[in-house]
């Protein structure tokens, strides 16, 4: 009997892989990538050039290599699709699902999508995909698919098997039947669980539940995300606005918005311009990185121009430049954290929020608490490693600037966020930058004030 | 015909069921809460007191009861448990599956824990989970539920469909039924729509699919969240180093994995210590953000020491100070960024990779190229607001320090990942202190070099 083995895909494999269509052995290559998922051909084929790719595709059965270029990175099969034609790109956007479809379409330039969709054989399913192209693509209607069962409340659970036999090719995962009414309108789901376990003449009016949870084709996909994570689903029906089944999106699809999501967060925190990944080109890398880079490279020498005011202070008194890398750090790390949090307390929906002025009062101690108890420490290390005016000074300040920080990062993601923009931007150098100039201005400012008494 | 429209979960739902709770009016609450998703009533338990919800579990079927139990966030869950009785516990233990009851028995205390599981009904289902509390809570085996279909591999259809109606009322969520042999060695899977589409007749053997993507207990759940959502499984099937079929893991489970893992990188990124949220208490989102604003302010104490050694040159040329601001917090920018982009590049396995030489020299090119334009910009704005010789040092300073920035944002991720740390707590405080400290040292010596000659 045969043992579950995976297959492994290794350097080696790829090596053997490129060997052979540099050798043109054809057999070999089909043999070998036939016991491969075509999700693994997919990660071979990123390693491949564009020529190289549609060689190996050719080779494979129509519905895999469909398969596969569903599965590539987008960056990867919009380089290689190039060498394709229209019709042949139109072969395989016959296999695929129209949610994957209408993303493929979307990546090709204008003149080349429409030329792939007159080729597209079934009408059917190009009027789909064109529906699909109309919607914004983080949005219900741009993620769901057109494939899905859908069985009429009057039918009985055989009708229903009939309809799922006659649909099992188009539609790859099948966890529920969707019961609509004459007019298309949603009116509940049973899961095929329930269809097994129904007696062959039950009425799908007895068997379905009402209770479905549906998304608008208008809702944002971190909704979608947040549904489906609280009610643990693995596929919501999507309605248009008069409630009529339009579409279903499945899990895996929001899994992967989870996870881009999560990216982009990461990304925007490290204050990065671009979605880009290590194996980007030396130029991409450096262009993505350059943008944040300036703006705090503008913040440094406004910070510069500012510390320029207080040049006498600092000729008398050198030992003030000593804590500047202090107050200044210490604002950043406070104002990050702060951020962050609330960054984190935006992407989750919670209907019992507590009040704004709530958010505020608490802000505003765990300000005090932190600042006292890091201005106490430092002071009392300034007070026996310098002098008293100078604890004083660096004490005082290091307390407000934790107060300042901890009120912007706090407020900045807020006010993003009411603006439209993604709160994480507040927590890469953006508030670092912001928070370094106020750090330094309540320094210096502190510090003259004092030293003139 | 009913519609589908989703109950809300309102603040005045939930003042009206407070208001309810007080009076004692025990109808209305159980009226109220029938047309709930138990997703809903668990998200309501959490603004009520752990006595304020027993009094409404109780009110509740004991099925519903139980899987409010089971989707209380852990930390109201541990906190209202205390007050049930261990018999009372092992009562909703008894409705909750394996996977879900083992980690809510792991929130208990051992005493507890023991009492429970001595009062759990079914001795199958205490053995359960006695088995699976064995496991780490972050492997495969702490992941996995017993709940599952298994058919033997000599069945035919009808006796598959028999084995799926017996179990139907213990495994709420069913994908498809794993194939196995006479030693419950796992063979394949069979998903549900094949069991709906193919003849009641046919064999087992003969419709089950053997390339299935399995899991040993032992593996991490950062790896099987990757096959999931490589391979877009709705579940996947657990088996020990025999083979044999030991559990499943399905993909709610794992989106909580991905976002978890989300979160807590997030938290490491801003120097949070503790996984907190912005509504726990003032006293523990203190504690949670004192450690490392503390490291950073030890890091801002040693840079004062460091500066103070060339208090000197700072006597003479005041100006000095004026770009530590710049300096440092260009430093903090780059080295955040290189370290987000090799996390980024560690969370995702990729057999591919390029050599770590390649990667070397690719850190060290973007470096070169970003540090040669911000080390450009910034001297020919000191050259003409300035000096030529400050110019020279802020700039060869700068320069310096980006590359080196770069260098250890990249490598102290990948040292702490070797170590077994999280490679995100690389991208907070922690690099932002080193680098400041190093920045500080590079522009201060060629700075002293400097003004030597």
């Amino acid at each position: 009997m045969e043992k579950v083995a995976p297959f492994e895909l290794t350097q080696e494999f790829l090596e053997r892989i490129l060997e052979a269509i540099e050798a043109g052995d054809f057999a070999f290559i089909r043999e070998s990538l036939e016991q491969v998922r075509h999700e693994d051909v997919s990660s071979l084929l990123e390693e491949l050039s564009a020529d190289q790719s549609k060689l190996v595709l050719q080779l494979l059965d129509k519905d895999v290599a469909s398969a596969v270029i569903e599965d590539l990175d987008e960056y990867t099969r919009s380089k290689f699709l190039t060498v394709f034609k229209p019709h042949e790109i139109a072969d395989y956007i016959d296999n695929i699902e129209t949610d994957n479809a209408a993303d493929i379409l979307n990546e090709l330039p204008v003149k080349v999508r429409e030329e792939v969709i007159a080729n597209i054989k079934s009408p059917e399913k190009a009027s789909h995909i064109i529906e699909l192209l109309r919607y914004d693509e983080d949005c219900a209607g741009g993620l769901m698919a057109k494939e899905l069962i859908k069985a009429n409340v009057n039918w009985n659970v055989v009708e229903c098997v009939a309809e799922i036999r006659r649909q099992a090719e188009n539609v790859e995962k099948i966890y529920g039947v969707y019961v609509v009414d004459d007019n298309d309108t949603l009116l509940g789901r049973v899961s095929l669980k329930e269809i097994i376990i129904a007696k062959s003449n039950a009425k799908i009016a007895d068997i379905y539940k009402s209770d479905v949870i549906s998304i608008y084709t208008y809702q944002k996909e971190e909704e979608i995300a947040e549904l489906i994570q609280k009610y643990d689903l693995e596929s919501v029906p999507v309605i248009n606005v008069q409630g009529k089944l339009v579409g279903r999106i499945t899990v895996d699809d929001i899994i992967d918005v989870i996870t881009e999501i999560a990216d982009q967060e990461r990304i925007l925190m490290a204050g990065i311009a671009e979605d880009v990944e290590e194996d980007d080109s030396v130029w991409v890398l450096s262009r993505a990185r350059l943008p944040w880079l300036i703006i705090g490279l503008i913040g440094g020498l406004t910070g510069a121009r500012f510390i320029g005011f207080f040049e006498e202070d600092l000729l008398k008194v050198a030992s003030l430049a000593f804590f500047i890398p202090l107050i200044i750090a210490t604002g950043g790390n406070v104002g990050i954290q702060s951020s962050a949090l609330v960054v984190q307390s935006l992407a989750s929906i919670n209907v019992f929020e507590s009040s704004l002025w709530q958010k505020f009062f608490k802000t505003i101690f765990v300000a005090i608490l932190n600042g006292l108890v890091l201005a106490g420490l430092v002071y009392v290390f300034v007070y026996f490693s310098y002098d008293s005016k100078l604890a004083f000074i660096v004490g005082c300040a290091l307390f407000t600037v934790v107060i300042l920080a901890s009120l912007l990062g706090t407020l900045i993601p807020l006010v993003l966020d009411k603006m439209g923009f993604n709160p994480a931007l507040a927590s890469g150098p953006f508030i670092t930058t912001t928070i370094d100039l106020i750090g330094l201005g309540v320094y210096f400012m502190v510090a003259h004030l004092l030293y003139q008494f």
